[in-house]
């Protein structure tokens, strides 16, 4: 049997850190070090520390894996719930664009929990953390738009990612990790209708599929049985959650292209798809010298996947519903040249961020809806208020691959995000981006955060 | 704000059990009792004990709530995973026929964790299982037959099923109990490819269901939120999973109709689609004195739902593939009058079952087709070896409200079922079923299962 779900599964079981060029290895460690800021991120924000009582209440009060906005340990399961509900509130962590999917929180945070709990290498987190985006990526891939439309992907997708991490890291041969996607893909769950009134979901979903994923990863090593094709049998994932699957898109490139190496960092702390708007808004500002007063009316031509997600999204009431709207994201830029955490929090209610938000608007564009999810082009509009129409565009997003973040603007965001959610100070941070920086020498990988606040 | 969603929660909120009428609650204790049973009998079993032992590896070792196949005690987030994985393996669990979802291990086995937790009286017990097969029906009616083709409905409105019985036992307010649903369904789950390879999946979703569930609850008692129309809504579970849903099945006769009363106790130990069949061909052969090695050929004129469910299953590898075999299932009747837990482990493959099931087939029949999920009709043809052709027909199967089972009949089907895996003595079984029958008028749920064995 080598369906497309038996292939994936014996990649993910067999990958092996030397058979990872440099590269891949190196963007890997990248995508650590972003991860761990964006956990770090997630501290004091109030969905985010409600899972985490509820697993204080439910799980041990102790264990060999750490929750990193606590500093608490407990068993790898719950520590993989609390940082993955931690890494993706802050809306900071990375996104592959041709999956819509966000790996690092639901391939890290239990590849970290399982890592500390199994004493395992560096080499062999970093090589799970490959094999978690790997099956990722393809899987929100295949699973395809028509999924994405109602489905938050990187909860769907993620719990077969987080399986497939866990699976290489618990050593699962191909048939054992057959059964662990199984078992993931029969959990996967996750659905968009939570953003028409910004509740707290989000967290919710990559928290269920960290932890599903590595449960579907452990029971497999016991013995369990799963679905062996959960992804393209005829009752499995892409019959009841999808109308365009394409198996092919499972199997493609399997151990020659390496997806993770296409995953981009989040410049902008806000939804994705309001980034190359914003990037195309920041270059039209800037090549005519525009100040906010100067915008009369700002035209955003986007893929239709914008205006699924944030086309709800016009009077946001929230902090984080405010990353869904793309008025608030565009006068934010506009504002301040970009859309951080602090902008976010401190602004984007204010009567002036209003004002232009109500000035933005979103328009259908084929070329641009063509290009995506392969490529996220942005292009606006402009018509100022003295009569004049510019047109702003950028193929690139500030954090994609062509475009990417040097490893001093890493660190640099790591510690922003650590600063801004006060989860460390800049010395235990800076002792933890050492430890992660150098992963893949270590011989077992440790706590991040040590006692020292 | 009055959606169909909204009008659920606030039921399953304000449920007392002043409100449910007598016979409501008389059912509930016989679905209670009938429930612990089927608990029992998953001791032993691979896939149960295999969550179990995932359970106990990372939950905490000790805590107020009963694991009843280990008389084990732990938090009752792993107690009401491990009960309800146990809870629906023997296949002798109950069903409501119009929903097609088998209530009792996705709503009592949270339900008793939580309670235990809480030292909830039996009163409160019961009112909180009778809103969760409220809505867990109510839910499973809406998604429809669309949506059963492809997914477990027991899994999936069993998440919510659960959501809505331990927000009852918290006392959540409307509100926080439409959160509550929102975080249910947003974790909704649970795919029936796993058949086609007779993979340990049931297990995984109930017990996936039980606990998300009442995570979903305890998160919305701590003011987490959740959609405000999962199941409705234009991205909520309707809109990815379903694609005849109707909205007013979920408020229809609200504290009128009581859906709990008609749940139907299950017979046989095998899939409910093959009652009907299992008992029309019993009444044949009763009425024309017929032997096993007299049936040449038997065709069941079946619904839709049990092609796709059972037709896959052509030649069972395993006890509990079987179970979803037409075939074997109708062999077991003729050879031994009735299948049990006992029949099915001893003769599942034997020669005579073997050739018996070949002379099975399953039609298509529209008059079965168009009262099911309403009334499950069986009906089958006999050609006898001697040439004769010979209907049968039964319009309400064993177990039916109208053909239902007696208190009698129920305790003694725990008991077998405790006795066939060992998980209790009839001592022990006669003093917990002695407390169950009697827990209305408990002042506080305590353990079941004393240390005796």
């Amino acid at each position: 049997m080598n369906s497309p779900t038996a292939q994936l599964a014996a990649f993910a079981a067999g990958l092996r850190f030397d058979a990872i060029p440099g590269p891949v290895i190196r963007k890997t460690e990248d995508l650590l070090v972003d991860w761990f800021g964006s956990a770090l991120a997630g501290k004091g924000s109030r969905a985010v520390e409600t899972i985490a009582r509820f697993a204080a209440s439910v799980g041990p009060a102790d264990g060999p894996s750490e929750v990193l906005i606590s500093r608490s340990r407990t068993s790898a399961y719950f520590a993989a719930m609390v940082n993955a509900a931690a890494s993706h509130v802050a809306e900071q962590d990375d996104v592959h664009n041709g999956s819509v999917f966000h790996p690092a929180t639901v391939v890290f945070s239990p590849a970290l929990a399982v890592a500390q709990a199994l004493g395992a290498s560096g080499q062999q987190l970093l090589t799970a953390a490959v094999a978690g985006y790997e099956v990722g990526i393809r899987v929100g891939e295949f699973l395809g738009r028509s999924h994405y439309k109602v489905f938050h992907t990187t909860g769907t997708a993620g719990t077969l990612a987080a399986a497939a991490a866990v699976g290489n890291l618990l050593g699962l041969d191909a048939p054992q990790m057959q059964h662990a996607l199984g078992s993931a893909g029969t959990q996967s769950a996750g659905l968009w209708e939570f953003l028409r009134t910004a509740a707290d979901s989000k967290q919710l979903h990559t928290a269920h599929a960290a932890s599903a994923g590595l449960m579907a990863a452990y029971l497999a090593k016991d013995g369990f049985t799963g679905a062996a094709q959960i992804l393209e049998g005829p009752q499995g994932m892409a019959a009841g959650m999808s109308s365009d699957a394409d198996p092919a898109r499972l199997t493609q490139g399997l151990g020659t292209r390496w997806a993770t190496t296409e995953t981009s960092f989040k410049y902008h702390a806000s939804c994705r798809h309001t980034h190359p708007a914003a990037d195309a808004l920041l270059q039209v500002m800037q090549a005519h010298d525009l100040q906010p007063g100067d915008l009369a009316r700002v035209v955003t031509h986007v893929h239709q996947g914008a205006i699924d997600v944030l086309g709800s999204v016009t009077n946001p009431a929230t902090v984080h519903q405010s990353k869904f709207s793309m008025g608030t994201v565009l006068a934010l830029i506009a504002c301040f040249g970009h859309a951080g955490l602090a902008e976010f929090d401190q602004h984007f209610d204010d009567a002036a961020t209003r004002d232009l938000r109500e000035r933005v608007s979103m328009a259908f564009d084929a070329e641009v809806d063509g290009a995506y999810p392969q490529r996220w082009i942005g292009k606006v509009t402009v018509t100022t208020t003295d009569g004049r129409v510019l047109q702003g565009r950028v193929d690139e997003p500030k954090g994609d691959p062509g475009n990417t973040l040097s490893r001093d603007e890493i660190t640099a965001k790591a510690l922003r995000l650590a600063a801004y959610s006060g989860a460390a100070t800049p010395a235990a941070m800076q002792a933890a981006l050492d430890d992660l920086w150098a992963v893949a020498r270590s011989v077992r990988v440790g706590l991040l955060l040590k006692n020292a606040t």
